[in-house]
Formats: structure tokens, C-alpha cells, sequence
């Protein structure tokens, strides 16, 4: 490991982290709040680590593989770290533990809370906390770029696995300049959004936290009842279709902005993602239509009894592809839900976004090769001799991708269990651990249970916090990266 | 497929159950119960049924894989039909599919039960419901040789893979024989375990039926208070450990016999089964502790408060034995035991018995490539170039087992996803609805919630009662004979 170039490329993120503090300052020097103090001088803290971590020179400029994955995984931590340090300062959050889980929550885009009265925050902090969820959006979209091809022959090459055929190599002639066209669709993408927000009667302020939340698929607002404060058909119907577009692979917009409409449009990874999103909300809008007396257990204040099959879409839409993209805003109370349609959500917490988005989950793209391949596998037990290969959009997949695909899944489900066995040490009910580490690993925010879209994690012990903040990052950074941290190869000189 | 091949093979099979069913009449006669009548009518029903269906003569001989996975399956649904008449003609079990899912848990060696009050029924009935496990472990011993082995190049060739190095095929000359070998010792530890049941006390009944739960690792007993019923020190360490060794390989035990000890004590998955069974004991006698003073919720009537920590162990090793050789036998309602444990109890239920015993779940070889392959990918982030292979008692392991491997697992997760969306139709909780899933797809019989070691599978629906119906027969089968059924490339000429 070459130590000292780590650092000092962490040393220019944590660098980094701290300038982007200037935003809530500001924000807090307009509204006027008790924060600007705690943010300034978390600011100072955390642009003197950066520099100081940064001065640190490398001997050697090599990166390799290992270092690249070390800076990435230490830079999440470090800056969740110095981020959550705003709300220590400011005394809104006692725990140096509770900051850290609800900064990572941030950073990694889940959204998971141990806030129990949001509304109390001022607004400098809230605009911060929301914040994170969007910066962290950005640094998802170039780590699916940079990174993600580095993990070795086997693994998990999902961009070029997706994109159909050869015009992939066009599309990326060099990561930084894809990255450029990735933040450009990103930003456009955002300033739509806040457009409609603003149209849809929000003030700027709730319309970009909202935002932030959206496009990073985080999940963060900044009233106790999340996207039902409005309690309006038309921001549901916004924040919800808008949440399902940050959902997809962002090169496919890069398609559909060249006029490429075949490649954009025949991506099987996009079919598949709106037929489980539109196959679940319609299943759920049935599922709970018996509920319309308790107006689908609507969280908005105002929420009528009573309600048509359109009301019941309205919520079941908003809530499957809150939960699908791993945003976590919710406008109904899908714990009450019933059983059936709360385990549908549970197994779509599973299956999350599309890849290169900035959604997290196994990935729409790693349950379609999941599935071919276990297709293959039944074909095989009727021919045992016949050769099969899996093909996705017309074009045969590597074994060797397969087989990483399924390592990541065994991977996945390994954290979530060992995740879970920990968790159950405080000693709430199982639907409440499991979902809690579901929500985290896949980076959605609310679970069923404690944790549903009404409650939070504050009651988690410490040790608990700690290894749900570790399933979050290992979550967002795709298993091996964190993984790979407690490995005694990647220490070896 | 060779369609009258299949039916010729399936008669077969279904006549030796009716044959079979000589044995619960006798006993019925000699404790002159009302249920002799029901078991010679069911009995005639199926030996017709079988000679009509061996009847149809094949037309050619030749036997692929697809027809010997039909035959399997098949064989496997329509024994559990036939031999779930006595229940439905006694008029103790009113529901034909009632019939079936107690007969289906009684021949995949499962042990869940719809039977609210097992003590109401006669001593013929309650033979033959627990014979059957008996008669299933034995059919699983033969798949494991036979079938197994079958299912293609790239598929779980696990008696190959786990037996060291090429003295597997010195022990396998022919099936048959390896057949005889397997049953020879199958039978003389089920001799040993109803000479050690008769030394603590047991009549002849009761040690026979007990033992054909432990041995098939099915779990049905004749006591509504199961292994409780003596609340005897000596009878939970004796069926504890008969338990464990029924969830041993097989063929280590011909190894021993042949005294070449090394290649049977130094085989990695008995290592490791020995490890997790005894690490989790350990584990959950120090969780249950402070749980003394309610006698560890001893399920035994005359359970006393307190005990020591030996009974703490004593409790923890019966269960963890239990479950993890997927029996399902109890001497403690682990219910009710703290979250720890019962999520503990919970993963173990995944990992199952060793491959090539009479028990189920994804078996200890499985998770150990699963890990062993696991830590090669963290590796490979480490050092992507490097060229590592998975290796297991020193030999390389071939890629296409690892891969078909990983294929089983997510296979095993998607049936389990899928059965648990199905069954929360039925609104119970979702640890209910979860375990359920999990403790018939891995064929142990009891899970947490309603399912628990006290409770029973009566009040889900007709749908949730076939579909966990189909999860035993699916985990029975090593997952792929059962799902090739709904493939239509096996019913093509």
C-alpha cells in the first residue's frame, strides 16, 4: 500500500468536503440560525485535516488498484466524520456516534435517521444534512466510472455490461471527461426538478433540500412527515416520477441527448426497471385498496378517509419508486400496509436502482444476470451436455462477469446476516433488525417495524449504529471496497 | 422426455409406498387401533395406482438427465399424495391438502406439522407420519449418489468435491454399491440410536418413531411437548447427538470404517460443521443465561426455574443440533429465547447439515466454497491481476462448481423471496411469514412467530400450505429437479 499517496489524495477530499460547508454557512448567515458558528468552525477543522493530510507528498504518484479503493473507502468515512461535525458543535446531536451514522447516512445517500424531531433544526444544518445526499450523488457517479472497472477481470464491469455494444468505448474515451457529461446531466437534471417544485408551489429553500434528496436518492427532508407535508397530489407525483428518473443509468441520457434513441430506449435494464416499478405499484395499489377507510394510512395531517383505486396508485407509486430508487421519502405509512405489500417493498429494497445511477441496492442489471443466469442453470439440468451462454441486449456476457455478479450477491447477503445477528443484540423484533439492515446495505433509509417511514434509528446501541453506518458504506461502495479494508494482503508492502 | 419411461419409473416408486404401508398397518393391529382400516384401504389405493402406472412399458430404456429429475420429483410428489390417504381416510386430517403438506414434511424429512393435537391420533397413524422421514432419508441418500452427480459440468458435483483427493473413486465404483454402503451404515446408526434410546428408558414404540425423526433429520414426534416429553438429561444429549452425527457426510463414516482415519477426520466440512454446531452453542448458552430463572423456557411441564450454565448448554446444544442438522426436534421454546439467539438460530437454519447426510438447507460444503470464494474476491480487489483459485482439503476447486455453486444460492434466496411475498398474503407477521419459508425450504420443520417450536402450520391458507408444500420438495430436491418442471424445454420431444 502506498501510504502516503493515500493520504494525501484523501487529504484533498476531506479539502474538499470542507469549501462545500460554505453553502450551508451561507444559507445559515440568511436565515439568521444559531449554526453558522458550529459550521465555521467545523469548517476551519476540516479544511485544516484536508491541508494537512494533503501536504503529505507521495514519493511515488503509482496508484494501484488497492490505494484507489482505500482513498475511496477512508475519504467516505473521514468526510462523513468531519461532516457530522456541524450538528455536534451545534449541540443538536449530543453523540459523536449519532453524527457520524446520520452524516454517512448522508454521504452514502440512505437517508436513515436517529433525528427524532427534525423540525427543531435550523436551517443552515438541515440544508447541510440534505446537502451531503447530493454531493454524495455526485461522488456515486464517478465511482461507477473510475473505480468500479478497476476491480479486476472478474468483477463487476456493469457500464460496459449495460451500454449496448461497442459505442460504449466512444462514450468514454477518458473517465474525467465522462465524468464532466455524467455532473452535466446530473445538474440539469436537478434544475428541472427544482423548476417543477417551485411550480408546484414550494419555496426555494424546501425545493432545493428536496431536490437534494431526490437526486442523490437519499431520502433527508426537513418536516417530520417527509413528502406528505404538502400533502399534494402534484409534489407526490413530481418528487415520485422525478425520484424514478434519478433511478436510471445516467448514460442512457447521454443516448437520448445524441439522439440515440435505440440504445437509449432498448436497454433492457431500463425495461426491466419500469416493469418491476410499474408491476409492483400496480400489485400494491390493489393490495391496498381494502385500506381506502384509513385514506392508505397517509401520513399528511390532512389526509382524508376514503379514496378511488387513483388514490391508491397515487401513494403505491410514490412509495415503490421512493423505496425501488433507495430514496426513502415517504407519503404513507407503508408499515400499516398490508403484509403483502410491505414484503413486496422489503424485496424491492433488494433489487434497487438501475447501475450508474445514484441509487443503491444489488442493481436492476445484477438481478436481470441473476436471473439468466439461474435460467441457464435450469436449462442445464434438462441438457446436461447442450452449451449455453447468457446474453443481455444481444450480446454474450462473460462468465467471468457472471460469476463476480454472483460473488457480489453472496456477498451482499453474507454482510446482511452477519449485519443482522450484531443488530439483534439490542434486542427489538426481527421484522425491525432485519429490515433496519436492509434499509442501510441497500441505502434506502426506513425499514418496517421501529424503523418504518414513522419512526427512526435512535434507539439503536452504539455498537448497533456503528455496524448499520458500516453496512451503509458498504452498501454504497459496492461490497469489496470495505471488505477489502479488513484484508491483511491489502497492508502488505 | 421419455413420458412412459417416467410413469413406468414413477409406478415404481409409488408401489414400494404402498408397500411400505404394511408396516404402520401391522402396528396399528397389534395396538389394536381404529386406524388400521384407513391405512389397508390407502394402501390398496396406492399399490394399484403404482402397478397401473408401472404398467406402461417403455418403449426404449434409455434414461437422461431430465427423465431422472421427472422421475425424481415426481415420485416425490405423488408418494406424499398417496401416503397422506391414511390422514384423510382416518378422518384426522379433514383437508386433502392438509394430507399432502403433513406427508410432503413427513418424506423431504421437513417435520413441519398442521396437526394442532398430535396425541389425539393412533399409534399406527403417528408410525407411519414419522416412517416417513425414515423412508425420506433414505431416498436422499441415493439422490446425493445418484442424481446429484447428473445435473451437468457446471452443477454441484459435491461428492466429488468434497471427498479428498481420488479415493472417491475407489469408493464409487458402481451407484448400487454405494447405495448398499450408504444404507449399511444409514441402518446400523439407527440400530445404535434405538439400543441408546431403550437404555434411557424409552419403550420400543417411542425409541423406534424417535429415532426415524432423528435419523431422516425430519423431527415429527408422538408428543405434543416433542423431545420435552421426558424431560430427561440422558434423552436430550442422546437424541442431541444422534442428531449431529445423521448430519454428517456419509461417506466419512465408511472412511472411518475402513480406518483411514485422516481422510476422515481431516475433511474440511466436518471441521467446520463441528465448528459452527459447537460455536453456536456456545454462543447461545451464554445469551440464554440470564434466562435461568425462567428454566431457559424449557418447554417440559416440570421444568423447574434456574439451572446452572451446564443446563444452559445442555438446552443450547439439543437446539442448535436440531436446527442445524435440520431436524427440528425441541426441548426449549428458543421462541422465546432473546433476539441474539433466535436470529442466530435463524442463520444457521440457512446453512443446513453437511452435504451427503439425511439433511437439508444449503449444507456446510456450499457456504464454505461460498466464503472460501468470497475472500478470493476480496483479493482480487486487492490485487486484480493476480491469478487466485479456490482450494478445499488441497485440491483446486473447478470453477464451474464454484460458479454453479453461487448459481444454487441465489436460486435457494430467490425461491425463498418469492414463497415469503406469496405466503404475507396470508397477513401474518413477517417473521412469521419469513421463517416459515426458511425452515421448509431447508426442510427443518419449525420456525420463529406462529411457527415456532410450540406452534404449528394450521391457520395459513390452502395457497401459503402448497407453496410451502412445493419449498420442502424444492429444497428436498437441490432446488433445480423442481424448477426444471416449469421449464418448456423439458417437455420438448
Amino acid at each position: 500500500m502506498n501510504k502516503r499517496l493515500t493520504f494525501h489524495l484523501i487529504g484533498n477530499v476531506v479539502r474538499m468536503a470542507g469549501a462545500l460547508m460554505a453553502l450551508p454557512l451561507i444559507v445559515s448567515l440568511i436565515y439568521g440560525g444559531s449554526d453558522a458558528m458550529p459550521i465555521l468552525i467545523s469548517m476551519a477543522i476540516t479544511l485544516a485535516a484536508g491541508f494537512a493530510l494533503a501536504l503529505i507528498r507521495p514519493r511515488r504518484d503509482f496508484l494501484r488498484a488497492r490505494e484507489g479503493f482505500a482513498v475511496v473507502a477512508f475519504s467516505w468515512i473521514l468526510v462523513s466524520f468531519f461532516g457530522g461535525l456541524p450538528f455536534y458543535f451545534s449541540g443538536y446531536i449530543p453523540s459523536l456516534v449519532d453524527c457520524f451514522f446520520e452524516t454517512v447516512s448522508g454521504f452514502t445517500t440512505t437517508g436513515a435517521t436517529i433525528i427524532k424531531d427534525v423540525e427543531a433544526l435550523p436551517k443552515g444544518l438541515l440544508f447541510w444534512r440534505s446537502f451531503t445526499h447530493w454531493a454524495g450523488g455526485m461522488g456515486v457517479l464517478v465511482l461507477s466510472l473510475a473505480l468500479i472497472p478497476k476491480m479486476g477481470a472478474r468483477s463487476i464491469h456493469l457500464m460496459r455490461a449495460e451500454s449496448p455494444g461497442p459505442s460504449t468505448d466512444k462514450l468514454v474515451p477518458r473517465v474525467a471527461n465522462n465524468a464532466k457529461i455524467l455532473y452535466a446531466i446530473y445538474g440539469g437534471l436537478s434544475v428541472l426538478m427544482v423548476i417543477a417544485l417551485l411550480c408546484c408551489g414550494l419555496n426555494l429553500y424546501d425545493a432545493l433540500v428536496h431536490m437534494f434528496g431526490a437526486a442523490g436518492t437519499g431520502g433527508f427532508g426537513t418536516y417530520g412527515n417527509s413528502i406528505a407535508h404538502w400533502n399534494s397530489a402534484a409534489v407526490d407525483v413530481v418528487v415520485g416520477i422525478f425520484m424514478a428518473l434519478f433511478g436510471v443509468n445516467f448514460s442512457l441520457y447521454y443516448f437520448i441527448l445524441k439522439r440515440n434513441w435505440r440504445a437509449a430506449l432498448g436497454n433492457s435494464e431500463l425495461r426491466l426497471y419500469w416493469c418491476i416499478l410499474l408491476g409492483a405499484t400496480v400489485l400494491i395499489a390493489i393490495n391496498i385498496m381494502p385500506r381506502a377507510a384509513q385514506g392508505f394510512y397517509s401520513i399528511a395531517d390532512g389526509a382524508k378517509p376514503g379514496g378511488n383505486f387513483f388514490t391508491a396508485l397515487r401513494y403505491a407509486f410514490f412509495q415503490v419508486s421512493s423505496i425501488m430508487t433507495t430514496t426513502g421519502y415517504a407519503t404513507a405509512d407503508f408499515n400499516r400496509w398490508p403484509q403483502f405489500s410491505r414484503v413486496l417493498l422489503v424485496a424491492i429494497m433488494f433489487i434497487g436502482a438501475s447501475a450508474g445511477s445514484t441509487g443503491g441496492g444489488i442493481k436492476v442489471i445484477r438481478v436481470q444476470l441473476l436471473m439468466k443466469s439461474m435460467i441457464r442453470d435450469i436449462r442445464r439440468t434438462v441438457h446436461p451436455k447442450s452449451v449455453n451462454t447468457v446474453k443481455l441486449d444481444g450480446h454474450t456476457v462473460d462468465e467471468g462477469i457472471l460469476s463476480g455478479v454472483q460473488g457480489f450477491f453472496f456477498a451482499y447477503m453474507f454482510v446482511l446476516f452477519v449485519s443482522t445477528i450484531i443488530v439483534s443484540l439490542d434486542g427489538f423484533s426481527f421484522e425491525t433488525n432485519f429490515t433496519a439492515v436492509v434499509a442501510t446495505l441497500s441505502n434506502i433509509g426506513p425499514g418496517l417495524g421501529m424503523v418504518g417511514p414513522t419512526g427512526n434509528f435512535a434507539a439503536f446501541s452504539d455498537l448497533s449504529k456503528i455496524v448499520l453506518s458500516m453496512c451503509m458504506l458498504i452498501g454504497r461502495l459496492e461490497v469489496f471496497p470495505i471488505l477489502m479494508l479488513v484484508a491483511p494482503s491489502a497492508w502488505r508492502k
